[in-house]
């Protein structure tokens, strides 16, 4: 190693593939590991390995740690990502804001939840990201950002990275999104769809590790949904593959937001819930639900969700039926796309067991069987971290595929 | 060139990316090529190419044409695939059997067509599969087969070269379909759905050539649907994917021979049509097709849809409202998938425009705008030779990768 640590030199951009690319991969999903280890794995001869993690050291993106302890013959030098590198992430909801701030391995370092509403247009909730950021820094999270992932429920158009006629989100159509993060924070950034940064999450550290074909069915809100493709994310031709939320379940079914007549959306999803459930308050057939409208102002869908564990009649009818109704557009997905895994996450995943017995049983009951003899239907495992985590890889990768 | 022409050697299997399997897929995809031309396109030095054509020419798959005319410096090697490369395409229906015997290039040597009944069993198809390829051996097609694809109408494990499950070919689950014919045969041969290959055939030579996300719906006595992901056909985690004939349209509609009620399949494609046929014959409600009963003694999906060609109007309503249907689960599909075309072919697509007009309406009044915007919907170009076309190209992709 012959670079004087901390020095900081401009490094070209380089593809996926290149040395340097995988081996900052490597150390992010791997922690710190000696030259030795990364020669094998990269499978570089030792010239031309120590030439890249010279270039590497001197981009200040790794460190140097001294000597690692070794299997056999000379001892190897132990090399960490950079301890300030720091990525900014987050998962922005329709009714939601989640901030993590991680460290180069993707651990978090500090976060933020609140209660926002994204119809505020993109204005005030960009300016509120700002106010979030700028706390996280002042507590110490971090003193530069190296990157920014942002997930939006919304189709996307991750290339140009702006919102593309999001129904849910008035105001923000092409919307420069990317473009205003990085002039903001001073570092490359990235957006995508929410469902699609949840499923990119829970596959690097969910129960999806493993899994190649998979849907991440996010049921907030609104539903979406992640498709990952031998292993790797799916966006369509528009970038607004996965926009499940308004398959049509019945032509004579209950108006729809979106204009038409019994999408999945009109009859579950956070906005279903909570109306279904204003509906049960006020005509005083559950009393649970009017109970929770009289102490609140207001239900929720989460109220909905704590009245099913509770076993009021009313709150699991509307579990149950939400569930059924899912279960039906998923099973129809499935016979089509033939999944390896189902997993549901997103804010309503804590209507938990009860939802999952619904969904389970409609899709063992309607998809053909063939596709669902060994499909495991789960939960997420990282439940409100999978948004946050999706967004830090993402923004990850920007920093291990650019100077 | 140093080989005497036409001595055999054995080859050894090769990866679909080496040097001689890019060169063998060249010369299927261009035709003819001169040793300079395939030395540029495939990026090799000069003593590299000429010693991977050696061996192509020792293994008797190429042949030297003599000299090239040359665009400039010294004239070329023209080489071109071995005249006597035949490829054996077989596409089974529920109904039909369509056979076509090609060239190296793919071109149709010679073909044969005929009704069966796939519920027949696998002993008696392939009983009269090997007899028409008699036929065709006799009449000079062929002499020798270098491999055999075929595509059949259900769930197939193409690993195994076996159909799996299939609902409506009793008799053919799990039957080791791919070894039979490779022992009859004395070749290579891979099995495959019939909506798979039909989307091959498409994609290869058809309206999807330039395509990358698509879906090509197969319209048959049953209905299925091949799905190409990032240019690839995406098969599904148990090659069951795109089985879109048993999505639930009505939980409260009619019977489905799958047992469950309301499905696609219910409603439309070859059997629904012929079911809806003979009643409106029986019942007097179609003067046209109570004649062709009576003159045919059984009226079928034909009949309805030269009826609607002559304007009757029991069968424009039956092709309208069969299309109503199809469109209602595609809008959900492109919802889903945000493809960048639909193609609809097989046997009924010769409903024609019809038909199109209907799926066109109820997709782009159902789907998400986003992913309809620029989604044409068109018919397959290649028809009823789409299925035999993506079946000669399987089979070759065989020759081409392996001795």
């Amino acid at each position: 190693m012959t670079v004087a640590k901390g020095a900081k030199t401009a490094r070209p951009a380089v593809s996926p593939d290149s040395a340097q690319a995988r081996l900052l991969a490597l150390l992010r999903d791997n922690g710190p590991m000696s030259l030795a280890e990364l020669g094998e794995r990269l499978d570089l001869p030792r010239t031309r390995l120590v030439s890249e993690v010279d270039t590497l050291l001197a981009s200040g993106l790794i460190q140097d740690k001294g000597r690692a302890p070794s299997r056999v013959g000379r001892p190897s030098t132990l090399l960490a990502l950079d301890s300030a590198i720091r990525y900014g992430a987050i998962d922005l909801g329709a009714t939601s804001i989640d901030i993590e701030i991680t460290d180069g391995y993707l651990e978090p370092v500090a976060g933020l939840s609140e209660e926002v509403d994204v119809k505020a247009g993109p204005a005030a909730i960009l300016q509120r990201i700002t106010e979030l950021f700028a706390d996280l820094r002042r507590d110490g999270a971090f003193d530069r950002l190296n990157a920014i992932g942002i997930g939006v429920p919304g189709p996307v158009d991750v290339e140009h990275g702006m919102p593309i006629s999001p129904p849910i989100m008035p105001g923000w159509d092409r919307y420069p999104l990317r473009a205003t993060l990085e002039m903001e924070f001073g570092c490359p950034a990235i957006v995508d769809n929410d469902a699609n940064i949840m499923s990119v999450g829970e596959k690097y550290r969910g129960i999806a590790r493993n899994v190649r074909n998979y849907l991440f069915v996010k049921v907030g809100t609104g539903i979406g949904c992640g498709i990952h493709i031998d292993g790797r994310i799916y966006r369509g031709d528009n970038g607004c593959a996965g926009d499940i939320g308004h398959i049509r379940l019945d032509s004579r079914g209950p108006q729809c937001v979106c204009g038409n007549n019994g999408c999945l959306e009109a009859y579950f999803g956070g906005s279903a819930l909570s109306r279904h459930a204003e509906a049960a308050a006020r005509s005083g057939t559950s009393p649970y639900l009017a109970a929770r409208l009289e102490a609140a102002g207001v239900v929720t869908a989460r109220d909905v969700g704590k009245g099913a564990i509770q076993r009021d009649p009313v709150c699991l009818r509307l579990v149950r039926d939400g569930g059924s109704r899912l279960g039906e557009v998923l099973a129809g997905l499935i016979s089509f796309i033939n999944p390896s895994m189902i997993v549901i996450g997103g804010g309503l995943a804590e209507l938990g067991n009860q939802l999952l017995a619904e969904v389970r049983t409609v899709i063992y009951q309607r998809s053909i069987p063939v596709a669902t003899g060994d499909l495991p239907i789960v939960l997420s495992e990282l439940g409100s971290r999978a948004g946050v985590t999706g967004a830090a890889l993402i923004a990850s990768d920007l920093l291990i595929r650019q100077p």
